[in-house]
């Protein structure tokens, strides 16, 4: 993953598919999950509307915390919110695979939630099954 | 499931264990997900006075939101909070299977949290082991 | 575990190594979770100062919880916070096993985070695989 924006919503539901093809697994589950403790892997709606009621909430919930306000010798202050807004989403998300599709709901999809972007990510899909 | 309220807790415990017995799994994992982006699946204590506090809770975080407040050309405004609850308590969740039954510690009891009821919708049990 | 404090974050990250050095497993997806309703496990960097910032931030998402402002009927009014606290930070993590070590990014540890300490605690492991 490279986002190029400091924040964003990333539908990866078709790369996810694709991996789980080429697993050749028919009947499992799997693991996809974020490999930086700045960015979420959840599941929703693929609503742009949505998304940006995100954006409003999470920063509702876990601001960008002024430097002077918290306990001044942590380490990378500047990124506490992104630390607090993934935990809010999840680092990860198991999805059942039946039939050698991803066995979702009609409406949810995976989602990439990056909240340090910037710089090149990665995000780990494990699939274990027959 | 088929919750007749907008917003219900259901001690799904029994049910899966029952899907737990069938699969006649003894050794492995069971991943237990709701299949829409309106309603969790987690663990909690049976405690009712603690799923009252959880209402309040939910709704001081993620309070139903006017359709005025945020913006107007998002989809299905009238259940904002309910993609924002559901994400607080989360879609899944993955539970040990040892001797054929749920390995949960005492207190431990599998809930689904519907926010957004009044139809019928889904919970997916998948069962991998030996 | 035992923790002596009501509160407290722990890196719980080499007791889990051993545990998937001990079970053999080479390829496969490791559980782990807390085994109490009060207690959490997650992902995030082992920073002293990060998990002071999440002290304040769960203090004041989930604060403990005068007992006179809710529901005088529930059970255990005196850790309803510890139970919201958790719900936050997540009961369990599910972490792909490759080439027999936990296939963690550069910053990811696990953690078991304590809201209500000063008794003896059980941390399930499970791992699966080949």
């Amino acid at each position: 993953m490279e986002v190029p924006a400091r924040r964003a919503f990333v539908n990866i539901t078709p790369q996810v598919e694709e991996c789980v093809r080429e697993s050749g697994v028919t009947e499992g589950i799997a693991l996809i999950n974020s490999m930086h403790t700045t960015a979420a892997v959840f599941v929703d709606d693929d609503e742009r509307g949505l998304f940006r009621h995100y954006e409003t909430w999470l920063e509702k919930l876990a601001p960008v915390v002024p430097v002077n306000e918290y306990h001044d010798d942590a380490v990378g202050e500047d990124i506490i919110d992104a630390h607090l807004k993934r935990q809010l989403l999840g680092r990860e998300v198991v999805v059942a695979v039946t039939g050698g599709r991803l066995d979702f709901g009609d409406w949810e999809h995976l989602f990439y939630g990056e909240f340090d972007g910037g710089r090149r990510k990665r995000v780990l899909v494990k699939i274990i099954g027959e």
